[in-house]
């Protein structure tokens, strides 16, 4: 058995910037363009003046298909995936048509991650890992291991947990430079 | 939170009849028919003459969506989903296609399983759980918590893991009756 740690690693607002996305979505639909700073620590349902934007958003076909990398995502992963035992975990199961296109999308942005990598679940308190970097501190709160709080805007209040601000951080965190 | 213990189950020929479809489909094929017990101890690849059969009717449409069930199957999930914390796990990244096929085959047969329960992955060491059902030593091995091993024509030849005959010895292993 191997002695590497093991890291779980999230899809949307973690290796993903969804943030982006739900804005342009938003701007192609009502014209109107608001700025990442403008939702700074709101949930997502307060985003925009219709709570139910992101999640009509969400369900349009190639929403997942065509998020944006975060920022060093592929090359800190890769990284991480030379020294670590690296499994992507994404809570897709709310949005079932999503699991093809997130499938898809790691295949094209993450060619070295494998099928047996990948994870698409409802509940991550049923993944056993070392470390959890993940943007939601209700998968970290279940979360047995280290949990990571990746930076996003809807969770820039919440303390608890170790902060990570990017993927540079992440890097930081884990080889020091 | 909740005490109680969860039991992660596999699908592909724990709730589902794999092998029944598997001769099924050959026989379609071949016109060969070929009777559950002359499969008896032998691995997938070597059931039939083509060791690609299985392979070939795993690619099939529909081949995950029309799979039959296993007998009480559904009563015993509904029993223990009552009692256990459930989590439905199955190694369904090889076949990435199959993904939207098992949610469908889940929603028909076992409605009272939430998306929230449902775990697809490639490999079930990142599994955390109190029991796991499953009909693959490989995937018991890897498991930190009590793996109970369900029959199947593949494994009979298996000691090591406590052996469930059918989703009857199921029942009486954690109800007693």
């Amino acid at each position: 058995m191997s002695t590497r740690k093991t890291i779980a690693i999230d899809m949307d607002g973690v290796l993903a910037n969804n943030m982006a996305h739900y804005l342009a979505y938003h701007f192609i639909e009502t014209g109107i363009s608001i700025t990442e700073e403008e939702i700074q620590g709101k949930p997502e349902a307060e985003c925009f003046e219709d709570p139910k934007a992101v999640y009509r958003y969400l369900e349009k076909p190639d929403f997942f298909r065509t998020l944006p990398l975060n920022s060093s995502a592929q090359d800190v992963v890769k990284r991480l995936n030379d020294n670590f035992n690296i499994y992507i975990v994404s809570a897709a199961m709310e949005f079932p048509w999503s699991l093809v296109e997130k499938f898809e999308w790691l295949k094209e942005y993450f060619p070295f991650i494998t099928w047996q990598q990948v994870v698409f679940c409802g509940d991550k308190s049923i993944i056993k890992a070392d470390y959890m970097i993940d943007d939601h501190i209700y998968n970290l709160r279940s979360f047995s291991g280290k949990g990571l709080l990746f930076n996003a805007y809807h969770n820039i209040n919440e303390l608890g947990f170790e902060r990570m601000n990017d993927w540079k951080a992440v890097e930081k965190y884990f080889f020091g430079n």
